[in-house]
């Protein structure tokens, strides 16, 4: 545990309280010890997009923020270069300014700073606001790092054999499509495709009927790597901007037809949602966890282990997942709750992913997205997936107005929330990952 | 045939001839009717990229050709477009902007033209040059369109089911990594990973021995798709820019170990090298062929069908891939060529991988990249993978010098050459696309 509390910084006391007033509201996503970053812009308008760091109801406009006097020293030019319209500038400076940044901000922000008047004219309200994907997304890697998920759809489509025997060794990655990702709020067609009905020898070509969500975070890559250069276990999470919610939209006819032998296509990029906020790294920090494998399990190779990946490694974000139907609301109601998980019961780490796909030499770049895979935990009520929530479409979900589901209908609204909670420490929230299904485009 | 001729126009004409007097000489790839283009500086100057076109052994420097007034009309903010560093501005112009660049350049370039004097003082040689990536590729996608190469390679990675049942409906491709594609002359490290070896029931990490080549051609997307929109059949042409060589690097036994269930990854994103040159649609016109399907087979869905694809939706390039090891290197010897084949018999066209990639809304952008798959041709000098060519390294390749080969070798490089050339039109190549294999990096 010292290794965890090396981590941990007056950035995070839990005690600490804002000139904002709603960043002290119990259960608020965006205390003072959260600060994540976003771009965004005015609702409506044509302005530019820039960053801006969530605080209680409010955000901080970077921009604003630059031209004032308030950031000097290492977090003068990481203010400057998250004013940009992406943050990939402020991803690739690195952890000491990032360090700085979070700092400088904390100590601005809070109750009683000197920094207040300056500041206050830089807030925009969140609800005045649009966001904007807030990087250029080089690359888009999705992972597949719950063995939960990787056993339960792989029952589905290979019923002798679900756990391929590569699973406990390699941290199975795989590449996905940057175009289509968009962030919450995100409407997108119902994908047409080629699927193999049940029995039939000939595919058809139609509207998919098992439009599908998989539950993920998604992990921005910060500072990259030379091509060749590979990134050891011991510097991999200085590589780590920070994590977000990620909706992989995913048409399961479509997959199991397409899927052999190179994997997922079209089942996959038609849209993929992640939330605005990226939660850094640092502020998850009072939430790391031991990472343990289940007794039995081989360890992991030399190059993906390390000391500190063993004492925290992992990190208990809680994830929730609810679904909004039409008739919902219509009737004026809330999202109901489809699963409830944990994000420590991942079986590989961010830091394993990090150092797994940079031991070929493959290069990362500030911006680049990686995708946890669905996070689905041990018990069925904790899948990320509705493949795994409905047993491949055979029970379907009832839904507390008395619908029920199987797979995705027009017109359905998935959102995504996680948080980090735990006594003795100031809670923190993601916001959320919100996307629609349009019908079939005409 | 009236389709085929209808595209072709005086820029192909075979009597045409340049004031540029090498491209003229027999042999040569780069005469008037091929104006291909990439993005160049002078080799060991900080000068800024920019794009250029070749014309015999000189390129014609498309900043510096912005800068007279030889170009006017839809041609003139077409030249400009071509001279940024990257040529993505140019390929999101789309094909009206693309012919009247090509008239224009070919116009200009024949012999007594009157624009003789203004651009001879745009041109830089060859030899003077060094290239770049030509676009900033924002999402890269490898199709496998040999029905060759995937019932070879299938039969070694699954004996009993050698094809899969939807190879024949489905043009199946998957993303691959955009940030390690370079330039022709790209020199890589072998890459270390994962492998289980033979009889083994854990898996072990060392440097790959079984690191191979993939003969392709790279396809570049001119102007994109919104997402949510497709692009149909009759459309799909007007959104392809172009044609490279591409070497699809690839560690068989990193992937062998783990492309279950996603696909492969870090046995092919340590690097994929691409030829300078994009030889345009247009150029390549007079070389369409029809597209034919073998006795028996399945015609393609309806989505995937159209007269014009059946007419001429094929393409008569010749490739050839060639060996240069160190001892011949060495002893001032060429390279050995060990394939010889033609585009031609691919089992799906570049209409078809447009127009799937977009059926179910997926949006592409200028400058992204298209990977053709290995290109095996049906016979086994005809394999563009040494996978093919030696058995899975059962049967060694003999070199000319004596030496033999099953997978590469630390210091081989490997060349891949492509031309069209046929009776009646001018021959028309690609150049080079040369990698090179460093030991694994220290």
């Amino acid at each position: 545990m010292t290794l965890i509390n090396e981590t941990l910084n007056e950035t995070h006391e839990p005690a600490l309280r804002s000139w904002v007033a709603y960043a002290n509201a119990a259960g608020n996503d965006f205390p003072i010890q959260n600060l994540p970053f976003a771009v965004f812009r005015r609702k409506g308008t044509l302005e530019a997009f820039r960053g801006g760091v969530a605080i209680g109801d409010q955000i901080l406009d970077l921009a604003a923020a630059a031209a004032t006097d308030v950031f000097s020293g290492e977090a003068a030019p990481a203010v400057h270069a998250g004013a940009h319209d992406k943050l990939n500038d402020l991803m690739a400076l690195g952890p000491p300014s990032w360090r700085a940044l979070r700092r400088a901000l904390s100590r601005a922000l809070r109750e009683g700073a000197a920094e207040q008047a300056a500041l206050a004219a830089c807030l925009v309200p969140q609800s005045e606001a649009e966001y904007g994907v807030p990087a250029r997304i080089g690359d888009y890697t999705d992972f597949y790092t719950s063995v939960h998920h990787a056993t339960n759809i792989g029952r589905q489509f290979r019923p002798d054999n679900p756990l391929l025997p590569n699973y406990k060794w390699v941290p199975i990655g795989y590449h996905g499509r940057a175009s289509s990702i968009g962030v919450s709020g995100q409407r997108f067609h119902r994908p047409m495709g080629q699927t193999l009905p049940p029995g039939a020898t000939q595919p058809v070509f139609g509207p998919s009927k098992r439009l599908d969500i998989e539950l993920e975070l998604g992990i921005f890559v910060g500072s990259g790597n030379a091509l060749g250069e590979s990134v050891p276990m011991a510097q991999a999470e200085n590589h780590v901007f920070g994590l977000c919610l990620l909706n992989d939209w995913s048409a399961r006819d479509i997959q199991a037809w397409e899927y052999q032998p190179l994997g997922p296509f079209l089942s996959k990029n038609f849209a993929t949602t992640i939330s605005p906020w990226i939660v850094t790294l640092e502020a998850l920090a009072p939430y790391r966890v031991p990472f343990t494998r289940p007794e039995g399990d081989p360890q992991p190779l030399p190059y993906l282990d390390s000391e500190t990946n063993r004492q925290q490694g992992s990190l208990d974000i809680e994830l929730q997942v609810g679904l909004l139907t039409p008739q919902m609301r219509d009737a004026g109601q809330g999202d109901a709750t489809i699963c409830r998980t944990s994000y420590r019961h991942a079986y590989w780490t961010v830091a394993q992913m990090v150092t797994h796909h940079t031991v070929n030499g493959c290069n990362l770049q500030p911006g680049d997205l990686l995708g946890s895979g669905t996070l689905s935990g041990p018990t069925l009520d904790q899948a990320g997936a509705l493949i795994e929530l409905t047993t491949g479409g055979k029970h379907p979900l009832l839904l507390p107005n008395g619908e029920n589901r199987t797979y995705l209908q027009d017109g359905d609204a998935v959102v995504i929330r996680g948080w980090c909670e735990k006594a003795g420490a100031a809670r923190i929230g993601f916001g959320q990952c919100l996307g629609t299904v349009l019908p079939v485009r005409a």
